[in-house]
């Protein structure tokens, strides 16, 4: 059968056997590997929203509220805008692929950086768009600025902080880039560790409120993947101006947030003392990780996020390091598909942590 | 902002309070409203599910396992076929978006029943495709044969049990159709209510096992929306060989069904005495309502499904019948977005049903 032509661009996706089940061929039992590779809120999530879930069980014959009322409110609230400009999207992956889909196609640039979340390039593709990289590794808004004069992308993602790599952006040099792009640019703000940043250096923090009041063409990203501990439910949100929020609603599929979903979001929402303890926690713990480095001179990336990526020197492989630590049952995430030569590891609780520098210590 | 020309055709979706909340207004309490609108599984899901789910609560901070095998395996099992020829998406909503996107563009054309699930169209215009449609109610698979020998479209949709119509087809018949369709068109055979029609008569029972044997360009789908109990869940599959599923999962964004769906679902093919159970039920109700609209001289057509469409006389309108039950707490489909003169009732409990006797009694 044949298949649209774009669809050659696109690789085929190999579905693997969970990671888990990997480590366990090695003989190593459950209990006994850490997964410290997708960036989850090692605390969990709040006990409030365990509990209002467990009440809704009963429920989950029952399609989800469309509308979304309840856990759009608790948003808009959070970040002083209006129900209208917000989406809520099956993580913010999905409302990336409402824009792309929405704004580019086949004829299409999509700016991004050279390292960054790796769906926007994916879902890029789907549609056929051409995609246009930055050099430099953390975001450099000036060879941004260049590219897009030059090649007048449909869309630029800016990540801050970023994935990978875990740098951030000062909220005023963005603001004074987003003040030199035209209003037929869609600008990507995707803020999904903003939470993190915010708690380490205010100067990171970017309010969506001020995006929107300020700026016709930018749309801000958010989770409840990561501080919000509900990497499992599969909710993200986008606020932006209604006319861009109206165009998003009309490929949003219906439906797309489980009853259970909306349900802890929503509660979630309710329980910033959590969210607050986890990140407190996380810079704590990520001290240990800076002392760390430095005594076994490693270099990391400054890090406003509940990750710290290791740059390892020429002499080390990241992939035979990740490789080695997988088979003592420490699951962490190989950048060289990101052409770095470097590891990306969560931030866990402290036993976890521990058991990383023990096991990195070994191995390096 | 510009958006892509497309978009003009796609219509502005207008987030609707929840129809409870509409309902409210009326001055109806919470408990008394009965929502028989959506068709799902008035008695629930399985309380292996619940129990399930209740258990894992707490690893809702874990992204799910995105292999999603051990879900994949109970469906093939289930139907006899191989985990590569499973593809498991949010709703299989989802699942008809990746199809249409991966086979469909601007120049295809896709053709469908006069009256059909409402996603084929919408999904369809998500790329622009043309929409072309039988005259006939009810599948009439000749009509689709002279459609397709002139129009050659890239996709033709097959609904069995239909719905919002509630008829389905002979497997004979469609084996029969299926076998004259060129490999390079994809038919999709939609059964997200075959389970109800499989109980009512053997002669409706379409094999996914059969249609993957048989036919390369055949996609089966299913859902665990309707019998299974799981609306609020958002999981459904499709089956077909596997170039075909390759295909697919290149669209397939990574994460698409919650750590709590793929528990929900796997739990719920360990139960189908509660399925069965349902279904026996549902047909015992639906006897009911078929002596009810005897009685009221009412037309309805044969539902081999978990609603009855009630086809009303030209003096009645049904936006208007609606309406009036909606004032008394009891929400229905109004099927006159569909060009019909009727409204969809789904076959509740007992007390539901009997309710729905009373109002519309009223109304009429």
């Amino acid at each position: 059968m044949k298949f649209n032509a774009k669809m050659k661009d696109i690789k085929n996706y190999e579905a693997g056997k969970p990671i888990e089940l990997v480590v366990r061929e090695f003989g190593i039992e459950p209990k006994d590997i850490i997964k410290l590779a997708s960036n989850e809120n090692p605390y969990g999530c709040s006990s409030r929203v365990s509990e209002a879930v467990s009440k809704i069980v009963t429920k989950m014959s029952l399609y989800p509220d469309d509308s979304m009322m309840d856990l759009k409110s608790g948003i808009s609230k959070r970040f002083e805008v209006k129900d209208e400009n917000v989406i809520i999207g099956s993580g913010s992956d999905q409302v990336i692929e409402f824009l792309i889909h929405a704004k580019a196609d086949e004829n299409s640039k999509i700016l991004m950086n050279s390292i960054t979340f790796a769906m926007y390039e994916i879902y890029a593709k789907h549609v056929g768009a051409e995609i246009l990289r930055t050099t430099s590794q953390s975001h450099d808004l000036d060879e941004f600025y260049e590219i897009y004069k030059k090649e007048k992308p449909a869309i630029i993602f800016i990540c801050t902080p970023n994935n990978p790599t875990g740098d951030a952006i000062d909220s005023q040099k963005l603001f004074d880039f987003l003040s030199k792009i035209d209003s037929n640019t869609l600008v990507v703000v995707d803020g999904a560790y903003m939470e993190y940043a915010i708690l380490k250096d205010a100067k990171k923090e970017v309010k969506p409120k001020e995006l929107i009041e300020m700026f016709e063409n930018v749309i801000y990203l958010g989770t409840f993947s990561k501080a919000y501990g509900l990497g499992g439910m599969r909710v993200g949100y986008g606020l932006a101006r209604t006319d861009i929020i109206k165009e998003l609603y009309k490929i949003r599929p219906p439906f797309n947030v489980t009853t259970l979903s909306l349900e802890a979001a929503k509660v979630a929402l309710s329980d910033e003392e959590f969210v607050k303890n986890s990140i407190v926690a996380n810079f704590s713990e990520m001290k240990r990780y800076e002392e760390f480095v430095n005594e076994q001179k490693i270099d990391i990336i400054d890090s406003y996020t509940n990750f710290v990526t290791l740059c390892l020197n020429p002499s080390q492989n990241s992939s035979q390091i990740a490789g080695l630590l997988l088979k003592k049952g420490m699951i962490v995430r190989d950048l060289s598909s990101y052409n770095m030569n470097a590891i990306r590891v969560t931030v866990g609780t402290k036993e976890q942590n521990t058991r990383f520098f023990e096991l990195i210590q070994e191995i390096l």
